[in-house]
């Protein structure tokens, strides 16, 4: 769909990082007017639905410096180069929750930020939850503490903002629509 | 919350744009290892849930860049400098689409992408919705187009990846649970 297409007429590379780059690109707009478009590429990230068997949402504790406070999300990863979405989220199940799946399920992929970057997420439903022997393997940077909360917590968590991100939110509400049609 | 807190050691400004600024700081880390962070700083944004007497979400389609197509997004608008959320939700809401409410009601306030940007949704039930007689106001370089859409369409528009970013994704869950109770 290209629909009131914006033409690049030129493009000024900003900034390239471990993560993220910045762009800001000059467009053409429909009417010929010409404007600037700030953009940030990001190499997308998976997330992850793991519900284990007493119905509890598995999500992680940590950090988040553009936040500059602790919150708590759904499992989820940035995409490394050349892999597969679905490789990725297998790989962050273990390595974040010490949990393995028998199956992903995608739910929905979804752009973060459409205004400014062009990160998508893919999120998917881990089902045939399994403990893992070695549990959760973190990298020796790397600080999250796991938890497993009902619906009904999370809603909770989400009332006082510490659940406080698109993807968890969204995930939550999933979550409570499935678990209400199995129930 | 601040466990496992990152504390910073310097802030190397990047780039100042009309709507995002890049910053790349240098953190220390709860094991007190060093770490770079690329951190986006965003001014923020609101969203509407605005539903219809006869129960259809009002969308707009849009060109986005930094995705290079066109998108299907609940209204939604960035916070102005000084403008309180509840305001820039009442005048986007005007403008986006010619309805005025009677009440917005916060659902809930998210960070789209907590990994590198600081920007927050607060996302609001417009209440008591009426046609205003100036219709939608739109900037002479701004191109959005207006629909109405039922639930069950707006699920299948998200299948198609048409609706796709993850602010549209939750109002889509919340308005089919918020019908579903109604009705």
């Amino acid at each position: 769909m290209k629909k009131f297409e914006e033409k690049t007429i030129s493009s000024n590379r900003i900034y390239e990082g471990k993560i993220i780059n910045l762009k800001v690109d000059e467009v053409s707009l429909p009417n010929g007017h010409t404007s600037k478009r700030e953009l940030v590429e990001h190499p997308g990230a998976v997330a992850l639905v793991a519900i284990t068997e007493d119905n509890k949402i598995i999500m992680v504790e940590q950090y988040r410096k553009a936040l500059e406070r602790t919150i708590i999300e759904i499992p989820a990863g940035k995409i490394e180069k050349g892999e597969a979405p679905e490789y990725t989220a297998m790989r962050e199940l273990e390595e974040e929750t010490g949990y393995t799946a028998d199956k992903l399920v995608l739910i929905q992929s979804f752009s973060t930020s459409p205004g400014f970057a062009d990160e998508v997420i893919h999120l998917y439903a881990a089902e045939g939850l399994k403990k893992s022997t070695s549990g959760a393997v973190l990298d020796e940077d790397e600080f999250v503490e796991l938890m497993e909360v009902t619906v009904e917590e999370a809603e909770q968590l989400m009332k006082e903002n510490r659940i406080y991100d698109a993807k968890t939110a969204f995930a939550v509400l999933w979550a409570k629509q499935r678990l209400s049609i199995e129930n």
